[in-house]
């Protein structure tokens, strides 16, 4: 067990050196989406919009098949399915996408977008547009002229893609995390489009805890020299900062359970010789943390985690002033699958979108995970939710 | 309620414009003890060690009423009292000592020692020894070559003065949070000293979790340009780095009720419409944690915080290589007090410790916390538990 945790974890979060190999994985591909411009829910114009989409399974003639697949804060339109067979690595929900899984490709057309600002702005599977993009007016990339964009934007981009199918209602979303917030976002904003709404490892909005939670994660950016108020991009970028937002992020996303476990795996103990001798070396907990941290840096762009942040910070279901006031629009069933151990977006923010659902009389479920992984109980051990989701999907 | 949380946390961390006045307060002073040299835990030697120290009542003609407080990671000797009648603030465990109070002073000498490498190394009222000192052999600050130090140094320095005075037992050793490592220390280095040991909000060692959450304090300052590898006493201080890291220990302190509660009093929103317009705004609940944590940064020093995350992270009870050998060596009676909403040291520790303890046979008890602040109920609100304290010092 302890043995597939740490290779799930590294090859979703890290370069992956060595991963499953799935026989029954979906084949994909990136595809681009371009809008001449879009304009953001604070009032901006940004022109000249790209973001990537992939999908798994076939669209029906009715188009009235679609689930639409949501991304967390550090992932993107990659939820399913590999792009070769040779990938050593599927997308980060392939237990739960695929023909006869519990979103059933035989049945649903799954449909993914990377967001807006995404986070691995240098991958080159990821196709997005933010402050490392381009300015057309200048010729050199925004950094922060780049207009600040929220999580309704993100779901406004993606419905103007579905838009361009010609697709105008979904089936289920479904998102874990920030995707979760892009999931309750279509249900509030776009109530006669969704039919079920499952949001996981969830927030509804950013409470004053989060938004100053989120804001740590910024700052190692900032304090970082070369991110010289976010024009680096014709020089070195903010690496250590960046690493530092990353091994901050890794921790909150996980558990002390796992980190102790990796700590036994690394003959962690408290007193090593190194860092009793020298205040400038770590411990051996410290030292792996760093390296995965730094490994993912190199596909990730500094100033799109700031616009991350941001959106996240901002959010709150149907932007509408008050969580309360964006959740009276929801129409569709909604399932919350909150992670008992989770330390990020803890089970009280699940609970009370539920509860509230519940009290307007709503026809929600909630469905907590039980292991002791911490936030990514909702990406690593989604399939012990399996079969709560397929039944979700199935019953009317 | 929240107004008493609110007004004693402002004063406990913060530049103090107002608090509570309690007449029945003691008054005390700060004194200064003095070691021509120290040997270190890892075998380096310190000349010229100073510290600070506080006394609350008397010392009998037996010497066999002293009990020890070890104070908090941020904290100081300052446990209890005021230096002047017209003082704003009391020491910070005022609630607990004193004439008639769970560690009364009508019967107990009370004692507190600044540690080494004290965060406020430049707060008038405190005297430490640390990277922030002159180096005798060139005249000019430590910086990164003063040597580590360890929990274990902090409790030798204790014990060399407390030696000056006479003493040669410890009726009680209390402390919280990094004092709890030091009162734990206390049982398991020297057992025949310590008849009473109570470990508030305690850990008896830093686990793999532990370590690289304590980690995450250290990186801002050392992105800080300022910082300077540590070589910064004669230019600009890591005023920055040292604020974010204050900020992230400030919130990894407390909790999603407490700073929801702020949130409201602040009448924070997601959507404010300062961040929703610019990149480079914040919101309210980030500008009150900024500007809390920049006001009590001028009294600190950078490179002793990373000392203390060092000294920290070492810690395993006894110091004996693992944490069931420290364990062993304890024969005082124990009471660990944790606190069921805390994340930096959850009650997970407390129960571990308490666990082995009474595997082993120990006179062991536990008595959780049950406020929603956090870590910071061990000092917020530890008169919540004092009529279990002043029974547990009662009884033989």
């Amino acid at each position: 067990m302890k043995k597939i945790i740490l290779t799930t974890l590294c090859c979703l979060f890290i370069t992956c050196a060595y991963g499953q190999t799935q026989d029954d994985s979906l084949l994909t591909e990136k595809r681009r989406f371009h809008l001449a411009q879009f304009t953001t829910f604070g009032g901006q114009v940004i022109p000249n919009v790209n973001v990537g989409w992939e999908s798994y399974g076939k669209l029906n003639e009715k188009k009235d098949n679609v689930v639409l697949i949501t991304h967390y804060f550090s992932g993107n339109s990659h939820a399913a399915g590999k792009y070769h067979p040779s990938d050593k690595q599927a997308g980060y929900w392939d237990a739960l996408i695929g023909p006869g899984k519990a979103i059933d490709t035989n049945r649903f057309y799954v449909l993914s977008v990377d967001s807006l600002v995404n986070l691995s702005a240098n991958n080159p599977n990821v196709i997005t547009t933010g402050p490392a993009s381009i300015n057309p007016t200048t010729g050199k990339p925004y950094g922060l002229d780049f207009p600040v964009v929220t999580i309704g934007d993100f779901v406004n981009v993606q419905k103007a893609l579905l838009e361009s199918l010609g697709i105008s209602s979904l089936y289920a979303v479904v998102g874990p995390s920030m995707g979760s917030m892009q999931a309750i976002e279509w249900a509030a904003t776009y109530p006669s489009w969704v039919g079920r709404m499952i949001a996981v490892i969830p927030a509804a909005q950013s409470d004053a805890w989060t938004t100053a939670a989120l804001e740590q994660w910024a700052m190692p950016i900032r304090l970082d020299a070369n991110w010289n108020e976010g024009n680096y991009y014709e020089q070195t970028p903010p690496t250590e900062g960046l690493t530092a937002a990353l091994m901050l992020i890794t921790q909150q996303a996980l558990s002390p359970a796992f980190f102790n476990q990796q700590g036994d795996s690394l003959a962690y103990s408290p007193l090593e010789a190194g860092p009793l001798e020298d205040i400038r070396q770590s411990h051996s907990i410290v030292n792996w943390l760093y390296q995965r941290a730094k490994s993912r840096a190199g596909q990730m762009d500094a100033n799109h985690l700031l616009y991350l942040v941001r959106a996240c910070q901002l959010f709150v279901a149907g932007h509408q002033g008050s969580l309360q006031n964006g959740l009276k629009n929801i129409q569709a069933k909604t399932l919350f699958i909150p992670a008992q151990s989770d330390l990020l977006l803890m089970p009280y923010m699940a609970e009370l979108s539920h509860g509230l659902l519940q009290a307007q009389g709503n026809n929600t479920h909630i469905a907590p995970l039980e292991g002791q992984s911490g936030h990514l109980e909702g990406l690593l051990n989604i399939q012990e939710k399996a079969k709560t989701i397929r039944q979700f999907l199935e019953n009317e």
